[in-house]
């Protein structure tokens, strides 16, 4: 029955990283609660830097401000 | 004042289709809780397929497992 | 596949309520998108009056401002 | 530790206003609970007219009424 | 039409402060969006300290090392 | 800057599963993306039984039958 909804900056995440992530946080609910993968719905949402704010400015600034 | 968040998987939903979940979702939040109808949100959001998990893999590969 | 969460304020649903937004919301989604209601998730999350403002104020001093 | 998650339609929001929002956002919780901004994220989502109804029907649909 | 939804850890948030972060939201939308304050929701989610996590560790943890 | 909300019911998660769940999923995240565990947040909800269906039902009513 878990939902697990996992939110990340759009910077090139692989089909091949998603698939660890739900693996992993599948694997994460059966193994401390004892979920069934069958009924467990794992969501991934990638979010453009311009559209995520940390510390009052979004992230596409911050990561500007990192590469200088 | 009811908001209804509706996940689905990226699989071609036509526009009519989504009027028909709004008008559908309206319709149930008012039958059964009275509420008003121009206070009621409804919002849609299409996941890629790559993105949302279910038994611990992407849909992408259960759908190809499907198909087999 | 789909997950469908239903926010309305915290104004005494009952769990029959609770059971036909469920049972409504599920059968909205097999019928419009022909999806499995064994893997259609339905959460109902309650919000004390408090903590939901339209109009720029809570719920409990729209509901005062009603009753007048 | 704040998590601010604002959804409007797709309707031309720009990099400016988007960043005027997180600086809103954060400014607020900083103001009002003296949170910290470093740890405080503000998410922006923009939804398809298509995708969000409100009365009973979509954006879509309430903008067309509404140039008439 | 803007949907805001505040997440912040259940740590005695007042009613006054609730109505503030609600007219500081949506005073926010109308400012930077122009959008209707009557269709503009603003939802507050309290979290219990244990039930949210930053480096790892749930705040109710976090918090007694930053009282140590 | 991940984002994870994991949604369960209430069925009496403890203290200990969620610290377990917390750092897993953080653990998770700096795995596979190399994200900063100070800020990565990790939101549990928990549901009461009568607000989560799956199959057309409350999970109240699913406990009892998989109970008879």
């Amino acid at each position: 029955m878990p939902y697990v909804h996992i939110q990340v900056t759009r910077e090139n995440v692989s089909a091949a990283q998603k698939a660890e992530l739900i693996a992993g946080a599948t694997e994460l609910l059966v193994r401390v609660l004892n979920k069934d993968p069958a009924t467990t719905f794992v969501v991934i949402e990638e979010v453009d830097t311009d559209n995520w704010g940390v510390g009052g400015i979004p992230v596409t600034q911050l990561r500007q401000i990192q590469q200088t």
